[in-house]
């Protein structure tokens, strides 16, 4: 089967758009929990929504994407700007940093099967597609944490790592089948998700001790 | 109009001397504002004066333009070591952070404009040269703020972001009109300038409390 | 005298396996000093092995080395793994940040002589090989802070870039001599190591206040 790139543009729009969503959401709510001005803010949300595909474009030599069609900065910049009313509300009714890894889990998930794609795309063996494909996937979080100066969840997160290498894994293997493309995509996409969403759940249940540890409480 | 760098190679040639100038100052400063020694001071200084040029080079794909041309190098090497005795000696009579900001202001309005012509040069549209300005303009301040460990100035500063955009739109504005190229270059960097300027009067007039709230006071 | 990827492979590999084995043992050491998981001990022992050359591939606009020889990411990985029991038991005994730094200075050597040594193959001039030896061998170090929100140590430690500096320099004139390619690499290499093992020896001897003040202790 061929890469989603080249099956449907509209499945991978569909992830871009996603995607983008997810980690200005991410991005945009770890700001508002540090309490930035709204520009802060929107400048925080639009660089965690393209940093992870302009880390895996440079890295494989692409044009990157947001050069060439920039409305992922603009849609960035939009998601950040209707973030910021909820997240002031919500600020004492729930812990927005949950919110964040949520947000950050799905972005996760979409941009890691994208990585991979965009990589198998480019013409790299399956093994390098994995590797850009987590790449892809931690990098929009591992910008967010640095700007925030906040140990990357990627170091501190249970199974993160390992979420994203059994979502590109997956995408990788499900490629050689005959499933359709809506299956190659969805599957790797909700392993990852839900691999990290249970590790979330586990660690919700025990004090908050482990997740502020980097004095972010 | 042409870009900049097509009309005249003494005008962009000033704004790379004035932008590494104003960076390896703002980068030394800060160095020297948290009692790095002189390797450190020279270091950081370097690093930040060509690091915004490197990541909109990175970005548009060229070729890295210290790699073609070092001397930017060297001056930021040199400027940074000039910056050494003065600002032991200003370090009891005035905030260092006041001048590392007020660097910052000038090389971001220099490099907006910078980023802004480069990407315009290499086949932009008009919306891409802005963002990739603001990148460009942003990129040194970040750098140096993220070595620091602090939030950088442009998650956290008052109308930051905003200038540098005011500063590029109007740049690509300009080139529009039959402005000569010397107005036409000057009237943004004032302008992001000025911004910023005003954003630290009112900062400066409050307590300290918002600009040192990372703790680096 | 050609550069050492044009007269040997034996000779480059055994300095990107060393290299890559020394940054997984520093990034390793530094993940499990900042207690991180067994995940985040072999992600930041990754990153840091493979991230020097990238940055220098990147900057030199040359195809990244791991994609298209994926075999230092899974050599960092393994090594990564290996460390962390011995980790673990070293713990109450010695101070492990003088491991990573000691694996530190290796790798700073290593990767100095390698950055020079592509730049050269590349094409760029003899002072623009030592700008690119002295960024490809810290950048492993810088990566590695960064991710664990801390001062490089490039800005901090005694004679840091000046070894980096004095090891590319002897490297490019070493090049123009008659010398063998092992003596061209090996002098160079124990060069910025025996500097920086003089700078740390002298700091060992001093009480910790200086490596420790970024509040890692």
């Amino acid at each position: 089967m061929g890469t989603l790139i080249e099956t449907s543009d509209l499945l991978t729009n569909t992830v871009v758009v996603l995607g983008t969503v997810a980690w200005a959401v991410s991005g945009a709510m770890a700001a508002a929990r540090h309490r930035l001005d709204w520009f802060g803010v929107v400048v925080l949300g639009v660089i965690v929504a393209v940093g992870g595909g302009t880390v895996r474009d440079l890295l494989l030599d692409l044009e990157v994407s947001w050069i060439e069609q920039p409305w992922p900065v603009f849609l960035a910049a939009g998601v950040a700007l209707l973030t910021i009313p909820p997240a002031r509300r919500w600020a004492t009714a729930v812990d927005q940093w949950q919110i964040v890894l949520a947000a950050d889990a799905l972005g996760l998930g979409l941009f890691t099967v994208l990585g991979c794609d965009t990589a198998l795309h480019a013409g790299t063996s399956s093994v390098v597609a994995v590797i850009l494909g987590v790449m892809g996937g931690i990098s929009g979080g591992v910008i967010r944490d640095l700007l925030l100066t906040r140990t990357p969840v990627v170091l501190t997160g249970e199974i993160y790592a390992l979420a994203a290498i059994a979502g590109a894994v997956a995408y990788v293997l499900l490629l050689r089948t005959s499933i359709s493309p809506v299956g190659a995509l969805w599957i790797p996409v909700l392993l990852t998700f839900g691999l990290r969403a249970i590790a979330l759940r586990r660690a919700w249940s025990i004090p908050a001790a482990r997740i502020d540890r980097d004095g972010d409480g």
